[in-house]
């Protein structure tokens, strides 16, 4: 399996102190040492870091610890391979062009059966992976509901929710997906999230010797929503998504959602 | 204008020699300071690396030069803006999925009338560049023209070659496109190319205090080619391109032209 990761926020923010957490999962404090990566969203552009190193130990991974670069969406994937080499083009997030936006995707969990079931004709994978072809058969089916035309976000969202339901019944689909300006979240079984707000409190890393007040690092009208298949700190309530909930987030906060709890 | 530097080669090679001299010209010994994009190709998967920032201040950068990543694949950019913002989205290289693969582009130059000219449908860009607008042109027309069936070799980068001969015409267009196996130049005005194999020697650097004997860093099947708008090195013979004249590449060594020197 993986650990996700991701964000969403009303300002540019960076990530270090998440970031800081999931990478010891990498190699260290969890077995998820098959390759990192993570991409930001600056406005409508993005760039991602990969590595095929697990992140515990990854050079560039201590970059990204090290480097604040501040964004308003982020996913982040730690992986233990079970489907596919360890290799790059296997590596999450993956990144793919729709209606003049970049589409970023990366999935927790394992599918069976998906090369019969999901029949893919468009959105060809580079790599081998359950993750990438579940990702090219959302945007398959994407691209022919809508074409060429951007359809409104409830629709657009509420639809690629049901491909999920859909993906789902093969395994296990935890799964991020963002085009920067909105950011989808889907629980298969794992996956939970915390709002931070005024008034902000101190955070401590489960992971890591690391605790970091956000009073002093944040401003009163910041909102950040954080998304991981774990809390990654042990002080804080994080709310557990429930099977095939969805949620929508936008500028750090929930916005849309099947939620009957 | 920009500076373009690629890299083919036929055993996993790192670019750090040739991008400590590139990136000094980005804010240092030359003016393009306007962000700077590097990718690498590792088999199929590919990963950037991307900064809005001077490449000869980057921290990124930095980690580029002095992390060796080794790769049969390089395209680098260096920018300074002439067409659309300094940001991220319009940061070169683009990458982009075809049949499969990963395609990379990056563009040295300027275009006029455009908008106009070229025409696209399937392929939005994201920013607003003329560069990335004529590779979403080169997809589209590749798109149209050969469907979802991937050409032969020659078939296709000679299509690809018409199609920069009319991009060409609306200005300048130097260009190298890859999918990690070939490698493409197409010369407006201003690229240059060395290969470099057994018996190796040694090279100096045109922009930094710094010598590489490759005799001592290779082994002697090595083929590695170099690409570039203006050599990096002063004790070499680089070759220089003429006008829409076109290389490809593939392991290290030119395999097509349509050179008539």
């Amino acid at each position: 399996m993986c650990e996700l990761l991701a964000m969403s926020a009303n300002v540019p923010t960076d990530i270090c102190f998440s970031f800081s957490g999931l990478m010891q999962r990498g190699g260290n404090t969890g077995p998820h040492k098959d390759g990192w990566g993570i991409t930001f969203y600056e406005g409508k552009g993005c760039r991602s870091f990969k590595d095929p190193l697990p992140s515990a130990e990854s050079t560039i991974a201590k970059l990204v610890t090290e480097y604040p670069i501040k964004s308003e969406s982020v996913v982040c994937h730690i992986r233990q391979a079970n489907s596919g080499n360890i290799c790059l083009e296997n590596t999450h997030p993956f990144t793919r062009n729709m209606w003049g936006k970049n589409w970023t995707y990366a999935h927790n969990g394992q599918l069976t059966d998906y090369l019969k079931v999901l029949k893919i004709k468009a959105h060809i994978p580079v790599g081998q992976t359950d993750s990438e072809h579940a990702f090219c058969y959302i945007l398959d089916k994407v691209h022919y509901q809508f074409g060429s035309t951007e359809p409104d976000i409830t629709t657009l969202f509420s639809f690629i929710a049901e491909q999920c339901v859909k993906i789902n019944k093969l395994g296990v689909f935890n799964v991020i997906i963002t085009n920067g300006d909105y950011l989808f979240a889907f629980c298969s079984n794992n996956l939970h999230w915390i709002t931070r707000k005024a008034p902000f409190g101190e955070a401590k890393l489960i992971d890591a010797e690391l605790t970091v007040d956000f009073h002093k690092e944040t401003s009163k009208n910041d909102i950040v929503t954080i998304i991981a298949t774990k809390p990654l700190t042990n002080n804080e309530t994080w709310k557990k998504m429930s099977s095939t909930n969805w949620q929508l987030f936008h500028l750090g906060e929930a916005v849309l959602s099947n939620n009957k709890d």
